[in-house]
């Protein structure tokens, strides 16, 4: 299906078919909690390994500050940072330590969201139903992801990594994606053929989306970079992304999809149908660009990605710092 | 230098000798802000990847909860974690949302060591001097940490990692040591003999000590692991810890060092020349007991360890899921 | 009715014909948002301004701070404060201020019911049903209170406060009531008696009830404070609340109501009437104390209370600092 | 002194000769944590109690949410406000709570200072020099406030209130004075010869003084209501300030003063002088809009001010809900 093929009225209809075809639910029996981390094996680990070619570790985190993309929106903050003491109590005398100890602890408190981060399972719903087809209010209440919390990715996510460069072979002079852009799959698939064999996708990887739409942000500041428009992925990709059994697809805009979405009146739909209906992990927020370089630079675009969440109990997303290893 | 050698009335001048045997002031420049991670290059993460035998991947970390470790002491507390909206707002049309279309999002507050964590280079001082000779005054403020902020080894941490399963070998049928267990090099030697080839330390290796301290808290509760007697390194490992020139070094412990420690009137000699004079990273708080398990299994006890921070800028230390990959 | 004619086991139909007898729902209208606190008018507040006798001020507040009562039950921490900058960085020249300009600023994360509060009339539901018949799901959401948020008391609450120090007269040598001991209309009845003209309660007076729990706490420790065994208001006092038409009550006890609670499998059945049948607000976690030593020496026991929450937007309960003037 | 008298070039001299001039250090002992609130004695209070003359009680604060005046600047920021749990628990079974008991519970996070508020008098400092002659860094602490912590004034802080209904007399049709408008005491005079005799001034009085800012705010938003352009206090007032023996000062903007201010590269200087050297409460971001509507229909501009601080054990200020009984 062709972006130009989606009936921009039936949003609903859209999702419920795509929701249809590309369903994962049962797929890991009725206690998964992990979705289509389920196609990392061992074999892929091994294989992601044998990506660390150079020894090179490049991180793909934004950093978290103040200065971050967030205004508010839906709730959606900053970090803020405090420091609890510091040095100057101690040289002042004012701390518990003997023999000329000096120390200084500090204090976040933030979104799980708000800049680098995984989307959880427990993140979005369909119609009240959340992945695997629970009812979304058995699984997330104010007391936290009672079941599909991000504590269960305490084991991962690690598997092959594959940056698929799309601002910089669809992109502008500064090698950046417009907004309103959608990917598609023909555009994901001549990404891949110009970047080469290090690019081909299989069962288990994790796809980069780098659109450009971060290093935007670094020069003309964050504008509406959370909840705007932006590029990103299109609808259409619902199918690819289900065939091809990727375990998790990562871009460096606040929402993945692109943006405006391709329907009227809609928000966000291919996520109503990735996380709930595949199971599938979405990272956003990432800082694809210094990696982008190194993989022009020496034509090699997979990696080994390490991509742990820190597992806050019962959480439904996490912070993260995405390290490529190549 | 044995324990029962180190003069236990003066903690000062111990501090001060050992700072003038181990220091690394100057070694990688004025500017350094990488401390002894400078011992990892690229050869010894092409190393570290191929300890990855079997593509497991097992993560050291402690879960992020209100049930945590802390009590309070010097002002640190567990994480308190919030949903700022779940899918009853969206079942109840209370979302700005289309189409079916349901969402939660959370928030968390904690101290930035509260749990498994990495001490940053600004977390500890010695007389008012931190890494690399800078005066702490002039390094940590209220606005965080100038020079050696946490956001510094976003591109890490990453290395080979060694556990050293010292309750498995000299604790009791738990596998764990008892407080006050001051663990030397002549124990950490007697270790690498047990467990053979892949636990010999070398340049650039993080090492994880596994005391036990963790597993029995799961047993019996926190009581007091936070801030209170534990196993754990003796004071006189620290010129071990220099000429081995490992990158880092992790516990199961609050505290890394034994408790209570080794002089009269003390509080954790060995972080205030570990981290100001020799530019060590210290991870405190992990949980290698699965690890452990895996590694007493096959005979396997080195790993690709990730070991990323989150870059939190100007933090001076930060949370992280440390993973084993083997 | 007296305690000893409840019938222990069933609480639902107790609660259920209080409610019935004691109900307010539509006295002040559909749209209200006030309760109780509609029964004070420019009178009462005259009344009260001529109750200032002395011109003495006494708090009845708790400490706001991290050594407070709570202890993590459901989701209850204590206040954590932090410092965002102190002089040390102007003295250090790291504050972008010039000639000699220092300062210092900070910060509080708090549950707004950790410490001396109001219950606001979103706290607590019946059968799903909020003050003034509302459905409590369309009252508030993690949005917060969409319709009776705290903001809503902002010109209040003032009004004559009246104390009645049923530890002084019904408890031990200390002054204090044991747990479990249910306070009954004949008590209240009695301490008028015994205090005098002074505290003889009207429509739109506040109560405020020293049962001098909080008093043992100062000299035992917390204890189980927060939702422990307690003194406090029998359910049977239900009707007496209502006739009397007082605008609100306060006690120094974690939860207002006798504890164990007088039916079997209970949990606050009093609250359950009183805040969404009646419309009532409860003040909690007051510390009376002080004020009860100038009430039993001069033998005046009512006074200008002012018990103005904080606005926050949306908000079930506020922190506040009454004030007692007399 | 009139401000066309001021040397521009020499804030820090003008400082100095002001501190001179009105310095109270020592004047209530050496140990003292009130500073000017000493000027409020039980006569004081008797007399503000007598300003209820109607019984209306109207609050001065604005409203506490994420909406609020801060962006980020020095590190203060708006309110965040979560739900803690919701009754979308209790009514799916999922809160501990029988028969049909439901609750909701909420947290904030909030910088001190964030919107209404009392300045502590260890808020600001000169030249590394607090109340009462004390050295800034012997008081305040990234452990907060050690001597002058705002828990000091628990009892308080009450008192007679007189509006200054400056925007009114000497503003625009809106009743707005323009930024860089800077009060004097000629305007005061001439302000509380306009409002007549209930607007004098004298001993332990609080004067609120309007300039219309917050009202220009809600029709414009907040622009750089926070730390940019305002009318307010000029420096010159600060004689006037000292000889009335007012016990306090509170404004509707941001920072009391007159900004920018009336020197070269200057930061609020009067503050300087105002916090340290007099021992003055200054009260910011509070929104006397309602009050002075009031105030001008019956001509009485005096009122019974509740101002009383949330008792934060050692913090540098409050945020309050500053209650005019009249």
């Amino acid at each position: 299906m062709r972006p130009d093929e989606l009936d921009r009225t039936d949003v609903v209809g859209a999702i419920a078919a795509a929701a249809a075809r590309v369903s994962n639910w049962g797929r890991w029996g009725a206690d998964d909690v992990q979705g289509t981390l389920n196609f990392i094996d061992d074999a892929k680990i091994r294989q992601a390994a044998a990506c660390v070619r150079t020894g090179r570790v490049i991180s793909m985190s934004q950093p978290y500050d103040l200065n971050g993309p967030q205004s508010g929106w839906n709730k959606r903050t900053n970090p803020t940072h405090s420091m609890l003491y510091t040095d100057f109590e101690a040289e002042a005398g004012l701390q518990p330590f003997p023999h000329g100890f000096g120390g200084s602890d500090d204090v976040i408190s933030m979104p799980l969201q708000c800049s680098t981060q995984w989307d959880g399972l427990g993140h979005i719903f369909d119609h009240g139903v959340a992945w695997n087809g629970r009812r979304a209010s058995e699984v997330v209440t104010s007391y936290g992801d009672q079941v599909t919390g991000i504590q269960n990715q305490r084991d991962g996510i690690v598997s092959r990594g594959v940056l698929l460069d799309m601002g910089r072979h669809f992109g502008d002079e500064h090698g950046e994606l417009p907004d309103g852009f959608a990917i598609t799959v023909e555009h994901i698939d001549a990404a891949i053929t110009i970047q080469g064999p290090t690019s081909v996708v299989g069962r288990g990887d994790i796809i980069v989306v780098r659109t450009g739409h971060y290093s935007r942000t670094r020069r003309d500041g964050w504008g509406e970079y959370a909840a705007g428009p932006a590029p990103g992925m299109s609808f259409t990709t619902v199918d690819w992304l289900h065939s091809t059994e990727v375990a998790a697809v990562a871009t460096d805009t606040w929402g993945f999809e692109v943006r405006p979405n391709e329907f009227d009146d809609a928000f966000q739909p291919l996520h109503q149908v990735v996380i709930p209906h595949m199971g599938m992990f979405i990272g956003e927020m990432w800082d694809p660009d210094r990696l982008a370089e190194a993989c022009a630079a020496d034509g090699n675009y997979d990696f080994l990605l390490s991509a742990a969440p820190l597992p806050f109990t019962k959480a439904v997303g996490s912070p993260l710092n995405p390290l490529a290893m190549r």
